[in-house]
């Protein structure tokens, strides 16, 4: 029995079947391993449709490494990058870009509004130096989901690169690169594929990636004598994370098997209406609004009430068998339920229910209760 | 079954309790998690006496990546590191060096020599600049064990601080804090503790890291901030790999259980000492001297036969259940056969008949044949 159930953004609860490809040791020299890998970067780059234009770019670690990697590949040395900031995801973008040595513009939005394309597209126009934008897709410090089809038009129109950290919507908010035009695309092994943690990747526009040559500051991130090694000889430049790859090779099938990004998304927000409807009868209000909230994770305010503690409520809600996700805000008190994984509607109407018990035997009361 | 055995420097062939520990789903911000990752962490450092003066560092990523991660971290900006480069591994960090615009002072060794520790201690001597070595102590691109106590004492004796690549060693070749004075030792989930791939750790001195604040060229590889985080929250910055963190744990228990270092260094020597018997009997001459030859992985010459091609060889032998490992030797014709991972001599005796078979259907003569 996989419990208990997560209800967080990564790791999530991934089938048995997934896990199960772990089972199993490859060599990371040999054909079979490579094949593995190959395979798994043509499912990447197709869930894009980006055959004709992209690659895919494995990388080892979590998520954020991808990230990283993608802004030191491929954003020059001398070079400006704007930043949307609307999250804690945004603000990472940031703090990376100051390691880097490469200038931000930091686009400030509050926690709660979606990115404005219509700011973007004047701090593109107010400053040529700009050369990229990097735009983290769903916010996941929040749940809100950024205007991904509209930035990305403003940025092409204006001439310049986009970067996007797809980390929680891929997969499952559709994205194509013949509307949605990028340079790269990351995002990683155990999110809304539902595989194991432990890897990223970066779809990234062929074109963009030869041109980033003895770019980066970093050997272990330069994805371009990653991408430039793989081809040559189909491995991995150093020791891949192989069970976490075939874990993945498992989570894709079961992706196509179950009807791919249409089917996911439904799936996705089916059990995310049914936690949202489940909480606003105990009296929950959602932080984000419902226009812009993304069916990935939701945040909630906490109960008003003294006698809720955010610890003593995961512990009795843990102890029914869901683990939920303390807030990211730092105004405002709040906590994140995810809607992702291995899991359905029934699942989330049976965390409602824990929820709602472990508030009793709180004796928490929601003013807003219905 | 858990075929092919790989006999490679890992991925290995591990033991199924540690890839059956891959069965569970982890919330990485759960107690029971950060319990995991903390016993880990314990157990490292006790492998190298290091409980008082040490902390461990976990990393996401391979083994490179926390090599980088500690060279960043560790060397001042405007320092020099000398690197005694016997090898494929000496010479990745002397590229990282490059990357991270550190000066590198390359002491260059044959491939068959050991680094030097008088060497060094001249090197030293002529330039005071150099603040650090970097040291591989089994530098597996041959299999060579470099003398780590002598060249420790060097180091320590000018005053200079030492960073380790104990990747292939650690956990087998002794290694105590107290007899070899450090500030990093690196090492990996997925060789000679058989864990699977898909995390690194450094075992830093607690002092050397302190001072080792915002120094490091990457957000993702900075030791001093993943630890900071660690010690605060209990948890990883970024997402861990959970799955290879739970499958390390069982393998440390394996470890333990097995008898430890000790009892791995006799098992991995009797694994060495039967494969290289084995294959001297079958007229194969080792690359690296006997007194030098560290238990872990062996080069052997390939045969001047005409008719031998190792992807031939390779196909062949892997057919019979064991995936050999390719040289990495750039002027000699070789190929390498690991030692390590959940394997007994009885394997490496069905290894080298696996061999021998192989050569007999090529038709290959050794020309040394006993």
């Amino acid at each position: 029995m996989n419990e208990p159930v997560l209800l967080t953004p990564g790791p999530l609860t991934t089938a048995d079947s997934t896990r199960e490809a772990m089972l199993r040791d490859w060599g990371s020299w040999d054909a079979a391993f490579n094949a593995l890998t190959a395979s798994v970067c043509r499912d990447l780059i197709s869930i894009v449709g980006g055959e004709d234009s992209h690659v895919c770019v494995p990388l080892q670690g979590s998520g954020t490494f991808a990230v990283e990697a993608a802004l030191g590949t491929l954003v020059p040395r001398d070079s400006k990058v704007l930043v949307p900031n609307n999250g804690a995801y945004c603000q990472r973008i940031v703090r990376m870009l100051g390691y880097l040595d490469r200038q931000a513009v930091v686009l400030k939005h509050r926690e709660d509004e979606p990115a404005d394309p219509a700011r973007i597209d004047a701090a593109l126009a107010a400053d040529p130096a700009i050369s990229h934008v990097a735009q983290v897709h769903c916010e996941t410090g929040t749940g809100i989901l950024n205007p991904l089809p509209q930035i990305a038009a403003v940025v092409a129109a204006r001439g310049r690169h986009l970067i996007v950290d797809a980390m929680s919507s891929f997969g499952v908010v559709p994205i194509n690169v013949r509307d949605i035009p990028f340079d790269a695309l990351v995002a990683a092994s155990g999110k809304c594929l539902e595989g194991v943690p432990g890897m990223g990747f970066v779809i990234v526009r062929r074109a963009a990636l030869e041109l980033a040559i003895e770019n980066c500051h970093s050997l272990a991130m330069d994805l371009h004598d990653q991408w430039a090694y793989m081809q040559k000889t189909g491995q991995w430049r150093f020791t891949p994370p192989t069970h976490v790859v075939a874990a993945l090779r498992q989570a894709l099938d079961l992706y196509a098997q179950q009807g791919g990004q249409p089917a996911r998304l439904a799936r996705y927000s089916e059990n995310c209406a049914t936690l949202v409807n489940g909480m606003h009868a105990l009296g929950f209000r959602t932080f984000i609004d419902a226009a812009v909230q993304a069916p990935i994770i939701v945040t909630f305010h906490a109960p008003a009430d003294a006698a809720y503690d955010f610890p003593e409520f995961y512990r009795r809600v843990r102890e029914k068998g869901f683990i939920l996700y303390p807030g990211k805000l730092t105004s405002v008190d709040t906590f994140r339920v995810g809607c992702i994984g291995a899991i359905d509607p029934e699942v989330m109407r049976r965390a409602v229910a824990a929820i709602g018990a472990s508030l009793k035997e709180m004796g928490v009361i929601l003013r807003s209760a219905a």
